[in-house]
């Protein structure tokens, strides 16, 4: 298999970006993208395009971008796997080099969601869950699915309100170090604790905001990488993938998510690392209950010890593995295709060290995991980055 | 680069389908693919589902179709290019086990349109022109793009109604002929002649229907065809990709598709193959002007003179070169995210020599080749199989 290396990332700020259309707000990731990259638009071979698009009126998303951005005649698709959808593009544009078929690829990831009402949004992404069941007659929605799992791990391990708002605490602390982020402020313990209640014992600030955003990466290959001379590239060492039934009722058990665990193990194996050699991670806290249970199924800690890393103060820098150092889904957003690539964007920052001050990880391995959920564990993908 | 054979294929009937929902109809695909390749659902590592999916409310389309089917924990991804989706999912199947992450995928085509009220499929259709320009200011939609083709080829190059009502005939003959096809039943040049005027010169029969229907092929890798012992591997030899702007005021001329010729030359020049070498070809006839445009654009003659190919025969059983002997799209149907995947599974069948009576291609390179176009040449994927 051929090495695949990404050597340029770039992104919009995300937040809501009413100022930018669609591929106003593309064109934002994909330059600095390409600069970094040191590669001109006609120099890429194949542009994979991870967005859901419920939001908006264009139907065939990837081919407004590429026009915009000076990519006609390149291949295209767009990739859907719901909310990582980023990470299915990431995956497609990898094995495209891997494979030999190509040298250089643009991957994006995008979402423009505050197009339409929040509510009108909130009943799209209930319906991520199965539709004809769960949706239709018991009116699910998101923050009512996560809540459910917040319960179950609060009645089984102990988990606790305080420990889900330490999560939101923690990640707004760095996404108001974080120049792209949706929230560029820090909140204290009692702001989370006493915001709205959204889905018992999920508040306000136990949820990601709903946001706008585009996120871009040049992947090269080995022998790119070296005709460019390109200083650091930051490599794919491992890939992950798992799925799970859209039927929350017939899910084993609450407390985690199998896609997770599953997709995890894959991504080790290939990298040959486990969780012991990472020195930096982004999980996919879409709630905060969902970046503990994070913690627990990509091996972060024992099952069940999730809220004891973040009341430890271990995810945070200067802990045993620092997580979201870029505010993760809860303060930088959650364009929901552009969250996998934006993943991406961040621990290439993060392996490159030139985080923005006081959020870079501190260095020993130069290993970094991205950890991407679509749906309730619909969908998931891992990726291993190493420079 | 590994090498990767199709080594199950299966179809649902394609037409109006409402008596079987999403899943049943991916079942009616699913089923037949596996049990052609002596596999189980859990064998198979990755799902490239492609699909549009405008029509009907799942959001996550890959993930009920994957519970259904048995495949839940497997990686997954949905792959939008319009009416090439189905290309871009097996592009993405084929790297997955080219590149060696993979040795086992399925990948599934589907597309139930007949859900809703056939003005609304035209306007979503529609809409995939430039929106904000061609579709909301002038209204166009798919047949006056394609009506537009159409004069433009017969003011340059002669091209007249007869020649396109022959495509109609031929394709209809060969779908009578296909017990999968929507329309079973051949038509005389008459009734296409003097069938109701859609956009001119377009009439009804120069059309393709609005379908429902899925297909599935079973990917593997050399040592997957191997272990399995696989009587009649067929290779998938070479592939092309590209995409054109969606803005038509913007191409340079209507008498073909510029993402055509670019993904056909890419295609042959992996294979290591040339249009002369072909036993057997698909292509997309969406509309009749297309298959003309596709002759001349993949290179089974020069410009301009693929009225003559028609008005020759050469491009029926017995000619240079037999094209669509499923009925096409034209006869066969267009499930437009189905499409793609159903021409693998013709094109498998043809080079294994097993299409039904009267419909199969002499072989004597026993190498076949499928276009297919996404939008009226926003997308073209070209894909190439070898016996």
């Amino acid at each position: 298999m051929r090495k695949v290396a990404v050597i340029g990332v770039g992104m919009s700020r995300f937040g809501v970006r009413t100022d930018a259309n669609l591929v106003e707000l593309s064109f934002e990731a994909v330059k600095p993208a390409l600069e970094d990259a040191g590669v001109e638009p006609k120099d890429i071979e194949y542009v994979p395009v991870g967005t859901v698009g419920f939001w908006y009126e264009e139907p065939l998303p990837a081919v407004v971008i590429a026009e915009y951005n000076g990519l006609t005649t390149k291949g295209l698709v767009r990739c859907e796997a719901a909310c990582a959808s980023g990470s299915s593009a990431l995956l497609t544009g990898y094995t495209m080099i891997a494979s030999g078929l190509a040298d250089l690829c643009l991957v994006i990831g995008i979402e423009k969601m505050r197009e339409i009402d929040t509510r009108m949004v909130m009943e799209l992404i209930g319906r991520a869950g199965y539709y004809m069941w769960e949706f239709e007659n018991f009116g699910m929605t998101f923050p009512a699915y996560y809540a459910m799992h917040a319960t179950a791990h609060m009645a089984k391990y102990g988990t606790t309100e305080e420990d889900l708002a330490m999560v939101a605490v923690k990640n707004h602390k760095y996404g108001a170090l974080n120049p792209y982020a949706h929230f560029q402020k820090a909140i204290t313990l009692d702001e989370a604790l006493s915001s709205p209640m959204i889905a018992w014992p999920l508040k306000l600030y136990d949820c990601c905001p709903i946001s706008d955003g585009a996120a871009a990466v040049v992947l090269a290959s080995e022998d790119k990488v070296k005709e460019l001379g390109v200083d650091t590239p930051v490599w794919i060492a491992g890939v992950g993938y798992s799925s799970d039934t859209a039927n929350l009722s017939k899910r084993v058990d609450y407390v985690g998510l199998r896609s997770s665990v599953i997709a995890a193990r894959q991504a080790y194996k290939m990298a040959g690392v486990g969780p012991e050699d990472l020195d930096v991670a982004t999980v996919h806290d879409c709630f905060t209950i969902a970046e503990i249970m994070a913690y627990e199924d990509i091996g972060l800690c024992k099952k069940g010890e999730g809220a004891t890393l973040i009341r430890e103060g271990q995810t945070e820098i200067g802990g045993k593995i620092p997580v979201n150092l870029d505010g993760g889904l809860k303060a930088k957003g959650h364009p929901i295709g552009a969250t996998g690539v934006a993943m991406a964007v961040e621990l290439v920052k993060q392996l490159r060290e030139s985080a923005e001050k006081g959020r870079q990880a501190p260095m020993k391995n130069y290993i970094a995991l991205a950890h991407n959920v679509g749906g309730t564990g619909h969908y998931c993908y891992v990726t291993i980055f190493r420079r």
